[in-house]
């Protein structure tokens, strides 16, 4: 329970100190002779890499994946690779870390940060960038979800979107189209609402301050039957997967908080034919399992810690400081959140996917 | 990853369904020389137990628990049993099942049960009174997150308590007692918030109709570093135990989305000295780990799916069907699941307790 | 990793002191809709139970295996029961427990059993029986084995013998059939060496004194496939599997020892079509992988530690005692191990089955 | 259970095929604090290294692990570098791999190798080298067991060496040191014997053919209680480490099945005091626990498979061929071996280490 494995059959371990030399992971359970187009999982990463825009920080890493293991060496004509059925080892190098800039705080904790509780679990931390507890481990999950994604069916669509930020939101009855969340560098798919969002972010970058969210994920073409009994249900799963994410502090699916208001017989989900309900109140999932309707959860982050305005704090010896935090920040994490939130939906279901092969007997 | 284990260290696996002979469970990774006093274990129980009043269904089980090993023979003079080391075996029996009650519904499927999503994932399911996914396999949480809170330090206190129900809620800035949750009946440790609580569940019975809500719970006395980085954050383990309970369906920590909707120089934590901050925005974890402050969080239930009001459906030829539910049934799940809740979180924070023997190096 | 669970898809968690109440398990993982034979699985109970002839010890439990859950309700008309796909819980009740027998020995430690070490490791220890280190744990495997052995297809026989015993072996080049084993008291297949094994025994049990020996397994059936690269080689999860029964010292796959004084040219087997070699000094494994060639092992146990004999030994302070064991006490462990072996074995193949079915990518 | 990770608490996940572009991997679960001299990692792999006499092969590979995480920056004085707590990932490059070696066997099975299992398996493989079914990925295993050496107390000292090879073997009663086993090629402490078994592997080589042999295993300075009762009894453990190394067909522990044919009267260890017995039949293991005397374990390597004759085999297409193995190999796999067995005793022990500390409860 050191951590730093995610799922059971298909699982995702990674490893990397945000200032170290590199970060990487391996991704073991993926089965043999999957094609896998390895430009996809290089686009997965590059909608996730910091610097692209004006409301997200500059440090201009080019993330690219290089693969170690687990493909067979010849590509098919379309440059894709096979599967091996063994481990999948992949790096990504760390290029761009200016750790000079963390040098003030190396015995210092930064509110709201993981500096002090990591200290106190371990007694040494690296403090570069935050070490281990950088959101540049993400950079793993990307690539393992990328991977992920490519054993599920086609017809299983993930899509997650900024759905509120900055305390803005999509408004109620608006429509829109979820793939245009990847057109926008807020990653809100309705123009009205991503655009002042993408004020107001580049409002608080100016006060040195920043912002939080919630991202929506909606996942279509998912079939009857995933998901465990008991500890295992979907809905758990999915949780623990997207509440490992730095910065959320909340995940609901279906209706969520708001349904926990309704009654019974305005939230149950009438069922119209096998696989298929009137309603989706449940968000696709019943007793934990997967009912063929789509998948729908929202994931909340809290603001962005790293403020440029002073703060009160300690120093190791628990001597008061003020710091203030410098080095390159984004604004909100949320744009970048997304094919990290995409990634870990594709882990738990790919997981579930593979599990569900053997859940039945097949062999009468 | 057949989703009846819980726990790395101290992992709990149960079996039982509903109207099975019994309930049961296995508790590992105990370890050996803890007292533990059997009577709270039943009472924890008790506290789950249905038919004790106007808003509990009337299944009348005395849920006693057996165990079968585990213990040395040999009690204390406070009667209490010393741990071996070995895993703890218990069964519950189930005693007043009414199958009966459920034959007509052999082949049909109920609106927002896991009838539809059991039957799909397995082709073959105990569909008296949900079988495995039935409420009725919480009371093997219970007796194992009750043996996990006497592994746990004293000074760690957890206290679950209904926070809101039926629409209705404690009102800000209402001062109360969190122990008094366990007094009244509705849960809810606010007297006046309680009585109208419990007033509007008496009418949703009686209009056949059921309520949903929001259990919080409050942890005391967590020191600093419980909690595994990146995919095993304290908030991840948290959510993936209690999103596991049923009819769970949102779950947040601290500010939760509340705090999505503000900014950082808002939300963030300032630090006072080591170990306190000024505000617990965070709900006592920064990066996935505990920073000593409190732990908070708060779940949202769906309102119960057993509704007395004929509802469409189909049956397991796709042929429409109207249902109509009998059986003994709650108008809301949030009064009984209190003490599922709290087993939930002594589960996940002993496991981390534990774990946290072995992350540092004692044995230069 | 409290040692109290086997297998990763297929999982079996077992409890229970010899002198408890009872001894129990759950097997996680079995697919639904597969028929058991529930007196299968009580035949394999009764091959392993004592008190059935003169070589083996007089405790006469009647071992009565009684499944809790994981079934469907309602039989075929074989009386056959179909799995749920949901944990089979099940309890065997400790009924002929002679604790007196044991009082004298509950501060020293008797010479090559378990005290010593239980002791040293928990700081308390059910000293009745052994305890947890009674080889009365055994049965919840051979429940859980006859378990796994009817979800393997039929065409995979797993046949456990006894091949030496009291210095004793059948000789090189005899003939015999298997399935014999289970027709002698002794476990051998070979009657003449039978003969001569069961008189040394009573001989043995006369004198106080115990046999070794070594039980062969032999399993014809096994599809090419199974096992798992590197770590989870099928040679090293059966190593795994059976070096955990009580007793067993040492293994060999194959040729084994012998193999290991030869050279390539002569222990190579050569492929003589797909799937076949001439000869089978392998086993049945390469590369950690089964060949389609059975399998073959060997399992050496030592002599059983409880003699009549008085032996040196100390108390919990550390003080010389004169050990004499009562108690009923079997003269060799190896006619009642067979169906051990046979259940160990039967769940190995069973995971490596169930995981093979998500080795390769189907989905295309 | 893709079977690329081993260990419970301190977990080692590798990856890579032997002619690949790295092998690598992560060992996840080390403590924080714990201060590592890197050099006696490259030292390990260098006693593991070919090329480096005449009964080694010549693939002059200078294998050089390249750690990328888990440690501090900040060397101290002895250039040692200190945990974080979080994974220490690695990679050593491949360098010198002579694939056209391979091309004619890309459609062969060569006899006793994993070629047929790995095809039969996944329907796919890397054919260059064995992929990943190679002794390569041993590497991974040495790099991971140098680390956790320094994990365990200084106390406990691991060192395997040549018992047998060949057909020749120390002499019952010779008198050697254990240590010099580092000293000769062979891996053999008794020189007149290392010298008879350097030439006859000289032989073996010039004649294209291979040899066998055992590996003996002595730990002293284990504390008593270590190991897990039931399935993760200490030689169950230890077995499932070994017989995943490449060629392993046997082991067995203490007096293993020699001790088989004794009589229990003989084969007891009679209590001297706590922690000391009179004999050490048992290999210093009872119960599946450690008693405090030292380790014993004997491992049987058959011979190397590649040999130089023409072999009869079949192609993938079931039709018959005549193989010879060109490529560089080595007449016995056991001198290299040696490093490979230390570092899995070294991962067994410290995952129980560390196991241990949360067995028993410090915190009353």
């Amino acid at each position: 329970m050191a951590g730093n494995s995610f799922g059971e059959i298909l699982r995702l371990t990674t490893f990397g100190e945000s200032h170290g030399t590199a970060m990487g992971g391996v991704l073991d359970g993926m089965p043999a002779g999957v094609w896998i187009d390895v430009t996809a999982v290089q686009s997965a990463l590059d909608r996730r890499r910091p610097g692209q825009n004006d409301i997200t920080s500059p440090r201009k890493e080019m993330d690219r994946v290089q693969f170690l293991s687990g493909f067979h060496p010849e590509a098919d004509e379309l440059g894709q690779l096979q599967t091996l059925g063994t481990p999948i080892g992949f790096l990504i190098q760390n290029v761009d870390s200016h750790s000079a800039d963390y040098a003030a705080l190396k015995e210092q904790f930064r509110p709201s940060h993981a500096d002090y509780s990591y200290q106190a679990k371990y007694g040494v931390r690296d403090h570069r960038g935050g070490g281990r507890s950088s959101a540049r481990e993400t950079v793993c999950r990307v690539v393992g979800g990328a991977l992920a994604q490519q054993l599920l069916p086609q017809a299983i669509k993930i899509r997650a979107y900024v759905e509120r930020m900055a305390g803005l939101g999509i408004p109620d009855g608006a429509t829109y189209n979820m793939e245009d969340a990847r057109n926008h560098p807020t990653g809100c798919p309705h123009a009205e609402t991503a655009i002042a969002m993408e004020n107001a972010l580049i409002q608080r970058k100016e006060e040195g301050d920043t912002a939080g969210g919630v991202i929506a994920c909606h996942v279509e073409g998912v079939p009857a039957g995933l998901g465990e009994p008991v500890f295992d249900k979907l809905q758990a799963r999915l949780a623990y997967a997207l509440m490992g994410i730095n910065a959320a502090k909340g995940v609901e699916f279906g209706r969520g908080f708001a349904g926990a208001e309704s009654r019974g017989s305005l939230e149950n989900d009438v069922i119209l034919s096998l696989g298929r309900t009137a309603s989706n109140h449940s968000g696709g999932i019943q007793g934990g399992i997967s009912t063929g309707m789509p998948l729908f959860m929202r994931l909340a982050f809290k603001p962005i810690a790293s403020i440029k305005t002073p703060q009160q704090s300690v120093d190791h010896q628990g001597n008061p400081v003020i710091i203030q935090v410098d080095g390159r920040h984004d604004p909100a994490v949320l744009p970048r959140a997304m094919p990290i939130v995409e990634a870990m939906v594709a882990l738990v279901l790919a997981d579930f996917y593979l599990a569900q092969r053997h859940q039945t007997h097949s062999d009468v």
